[in-house]
């Protein structure tokens, strides 16, 4: 056991690394082994036993959804957090680890919570879909820490994260009969606010140390950009992806639509009004234009009409911008909460804003308006089994749980990944590929420390590929004009 | 109002670009308010007070469209864009900005004109493919003054373009009966002669000051790439993207990736064949290569068959890199016309021969090739209303009408755009995102102006992160040497 | 003939690359315009001949993956070359310049032997997957030659390669009986081997001249990361596309998912287990994480089960890292293969594995797992024709028919490409866009020849839009110590 504190304790990966990801996988094998099974849809014996017409598997309704949710997951968000200038292997890269773990792991904890048949989890298109969903949040608790954990504390949270998040889920979306399709309150305000307690335990009080690698250069916020669009196209797709079929998955799909563009707007314009001179900042709009999505997830299935949709995603913008520049730096000087990414401001706030709109648009549910669609959206009001206003108390008494949940996991969760075992980088080596990849020094070039060329032009032309030639020229120009010729 | 006409004439976006964003947001929420309503597949009470497959539903023959058309307009228009060195974030940012704004306003123009019930819009995911096509053509024109206008004058423009649009559609669509499901005079045709127009207005002579950065560097053309692919990729899914179902979108994919494939072929061939040397210009491939899309717009519906889509898109090729290699400089020159991003070789040359094959294949159309599905391409043919040379003709008077909208829009656009008040950038500081955006110095990498070591390899091994040691050693060497030492 | 010859030996493409595009493409016109037509679903007579669900047409079956096949072979393959430094323009450009060209060439080659109806080829989305498919066969050969091939070379061999790819697929698959959806066989192994014996023919002995450009930098990984992650996310697509309707397709998508979901976690695992310093290599996570999808590529149909798929991905990961590390080496140094991309790792072994694990699988077969579902994933199985034992047989038998067409068909295509007259670059040019590309020296920045400032922070603070002032103020301090002041 000591030999194995003193290999964790280390930041060198070498050993902790292999063995914690051979030891995750190979649990999960076992217990895939064990518990999980084909369901109706995916197994040949079962599909086969009755007649239906293909299209009646779920495949067909769902997989492409499915797949523009997995783009969000691994090239969403793995590229939104490239914008690090010296980190991109390790935001896209830990961000490609973490979720090819978690989405095991949730089917697991998912399947165990709300899939099991006969003591076995089944698994299909949807299961992989909630397993995104599941993912997603553990991706939304690594921004907050980006930078300063390594891939070991990083698994650990993911374990810790994905089984408290089933648990919450299956209480609101089972026991509560809440509606959240597109996750406002499971996926968005639990993952923002269960990262945001885990970096206010890792607080790092020098972290100034590593200061001037905490921000972007120029290519990086372009491969930031790549993540923004795909998760902002995609977000259509992934609050409808588990609605009901028909109407319920055409309409979400249009609402979130039409709060995202609203919410691009609101972005820029916000942006421009509060950032220096006029200009507009990168970090705005690589992420508070994503917030119209967050604020939809929830009534985004409800008929919350174009309209709704719209005003929802104007404010979600706004409330994101004012977050970036005026409440992070709050949060960080008071709170000591040193937030990378801002989660708070993307996730955190339009999470609890889309919460809220949920609980008030199914408040407002009316049979006039819903007809025998009713069923489908809130099916516990259809059947007169709880009142609109009923259902609109639920919606946000869920939101008090999963903010409870999210509190107090991410503290429980903090102190774990806190214990120095797990090879935490030191306050200089932070926002570094270079601990944890193998780089060349030539791939990292640090451009603060180049030259420039004093007659770049004229007298200098130095162009690669003829560095004879005109250095000689030059480098004799300039030593003759030192040695007074 | 003076007040204002100064906020605007400043280059300085602080007040002039908030402004205008949430004024044109706040218009677009009353009247998405007052005129737009769920069609009967979005709708909860309307789409269960009929029985029927949840498969009749037509999010599920279109919405995987929908997101590829998605994906063209905020990636491949967006990244294509980011060739210039300088001025990647406003390209993909403003790409952004304005598709943003522009699928809004495209949504209650197009039906206004095309999509009333009852006084009121309805919307689903034909009005979304719509709506995008609509901005797919603001943003061919904004390609043309790429780097040369400010995001005020590119909303502007896209009020205008997108009402002009949805007018011209409307005629050809509604009022003539032509078909253009892919858009080759609509979007194409349209969008590239009005941009054209609104460049020749904005006609800078002095535009030589900051020609320097009106080029790429090497990570830019390779963003450009990923633009260039996902417009090459999804093409196929736009132009069927809402034509009827079943043959009709299956064959009209499959025209267009044939066109492609083509068109491809013969774009690295002309590409060799002009550029300097034999070596590929690496504007040919990101452009020309799209044209056999383009070209195959309006035919590909039709039963053009594999063969004619493969002829149409090997000159389409052709003629695009004539078009860069031979034919823009001469219209910047003699016409005062500076596309930059050379949308006349893109969209204009290749639209107006989609529109020219288009009018020949329906021309040519016959019982005996089309059998019943001759309803769904050429119902007006079908149902004996007009012959197929009547149709042809048609076809061919769109294109007369869609350049004449084009022509005449885009020079009034143009004057409007000009006014001083929306804050132009001067000459020299075209295609520069730092007049917009917030980028530290060290973002903007000018490699013209780096040093090489003179002696990389021997005696100068600096390394980044070891600058200490090295560069001393290097330094002394040097100035001893200038010493005489 | 003389001419010919003498144009063809040069390494400039200006007629060459012309020539053989424009003649290729002319010769792909003509053989459409005499063999293909539109097939039952794309042909507006045939369609609309009998009454159908619009959804009967095979589209809505398969046009979602046939979209996802597509960006994994442009986008996929093409960024995943992108790692080299200073090969990024040749590796996306000439992936889709032989994807392009390859498409077509597969629909007739693959017509011809599986598609003939009454003298003609039928072509709809099915063909256009196949094409796909065949393509991506040649691309992977391509990684093997990367950076030490003309276009010309690549053209033809894909010419060759596509011919042998046909045949050997017709012999598995129609005259075998063999089961290879995914292409673990037909797709993998064969074009890795292929590509092998290619690159052994093409041994350079002084391959070192050019081994300073044979690497990647930062940026370059990070383009490479896009690549890499499109090939895992639709990778259930690839597996799934053309597999029958229903639970086949639902299945080899859930277990394709699992099997690279295991297979990221050994990956990681490895490369920090045997990578340098315990650093992980990006060149590991960028390859070995997708062997999953290719070990999954036979068995992936079949009742594998998640949990077999787990450990089938488990295992890949670990023997395509294990191949990076001590295989690749030994491969270059004992038999003269030189793989620039690996891809024996990546392809290679984990496609035999994946066809072993297809063949012990489908002689596991029972009608107790498959039921009336047998009929779909083994007709000759579930129609009496033969046991499962000998499907198994069959497989195992065709694994070796591939390995022997790969080799030999390899072998002759490489004395093929190796004659004097495709413009083969020189060894001192391998790996470097620029005798292929219009790049101006700017364009490729060489970091390894760049100055770093002396006193970064203190004494020389260099900005880019400054270098007025700063510089002569440094360079005279720097001049001025020379001189001795």
């Amino acid at each position: 056991v000591i030999y194995f504190v003193q290999i964790y304790a280390n930041t060198n990966m070498r050993l902790k690394l292999p063995i914690t990801c051979f030891i995750l996988e190979i649990i999960l094998i076992i217990l895939f082994g064990v518990l999980v099974e084909y369901d109706e849809e995916t197994d040949a014996k079962k599909w086969h036993h009755s007649n239906h017409s293909q299209y009646d598997n779920d495949f067909y309704y769902r997989y492409p959804s499915f797949q523009d949710v997995h783009v969000m997951i691994f090239i969403g968000f793995g590229f939104l957090m490239t914008f690090l200038q010296r980190y991109g292997f390790s935001s896209v890269g830990f961000n490609f680890l973490i979720a090819a773990f978690a989405l095991q792991w949730a089917t697991l904890m998912q399947g165990f919570f709300h899939g099991m048949h006969g003591g076995k989890i089944h698994v299909g298109v949807e299961s992989m879909i909630n397993a995104d969903f599941c993912t997603g949040s553990v991706l939304i608790s690594f921004g907050a820490v980006l930078g300063k954990t390594s891939p070991v504390q990083l698994l650990v949270m993911a374990v810790f994260e994905v089984t408290l998040f089933a648990v919450n889920e299956f209480i609101l979306l089972s026991i509560l009969g809440t509606k959240d399709a597109g996750g406002s309150m499971t996926i968005h305000t639990f993952g923002a606010y269960f990262g945001l307690m885990v970096t206010r335990v890792l607080y790092r009080p020098n972290l100034d140390k590593s200061k001037h690698k905490n921000s972007s250069v120029y290519h990086s916020d372009l491969f930031a950009m790549i993540g923004t669009l795909y998760l902002w196209m995609f977000w259509p797709s992934f609050n409808s992806a588990i609605t009901a079929h028909g109407d319920d998955q055409h309409r979400t799909a249009l609402n979130t639509y039409y709060s995202l563009a609203a919410c691009t707007l609101s972005t820029y314009a916000m942006s421009a009004l509060t950032a220096h001179d006029g200009k507009l900042d990168m970090v705005h709009i690589q992420n508070a234009a994503l917030a119209g999505g967050v604020a939809a997830g929830t009534a985004g299935e409800m008929m919350l009409t174009p309209f709704g949709s719209m005003i929802v995603g104007f404010l979600a913008g706004i409330i994101s911008v004012l977050g970036y520049k005026y409440l992070s730096p709050i949060l960080e000087s008071k709170l000591k909460i040193q937030d990378t990414c801002g989660i708070h401001n993307l996730h955190g706030m339009p999470g609890v804003m889309g919460a809220i709109v949920g609980a008030v648009t199914a408040s407002l549910a009316t049979i006039e308006i819903y007809g025998n669609g009713m069923e489908e959206v809130f099916p516990d009001v259809a059947d007169n089994k709880r009142t609109a206003s009923y259902q609109g108390a639920i919606q946000a008494i869920s939101l008090a749980v999963t903010l409870g949940f999210a509190l107090v996991g991410g503290l429980l969760v903090g102190f774990i990944m806190k214990l120095p075992i797990f090879g935490a980088p030191s306050d200089a080596s932070c926002f570094e590929d270079s601990i944890y990849w193998e780089v060349s020094s030539k791939k990292l070039l640090d451009t603060s420390k180049l030259c420039i060329c004093p007659q770049p032009k004229k007298h200098c032309n130095y162009t690669v590929g003829k560095s004879r030639g005109p250095v000689d020229h030059c480098e004799d120009r300039r030593v003759r004009k030192a040695r007074g010729d």
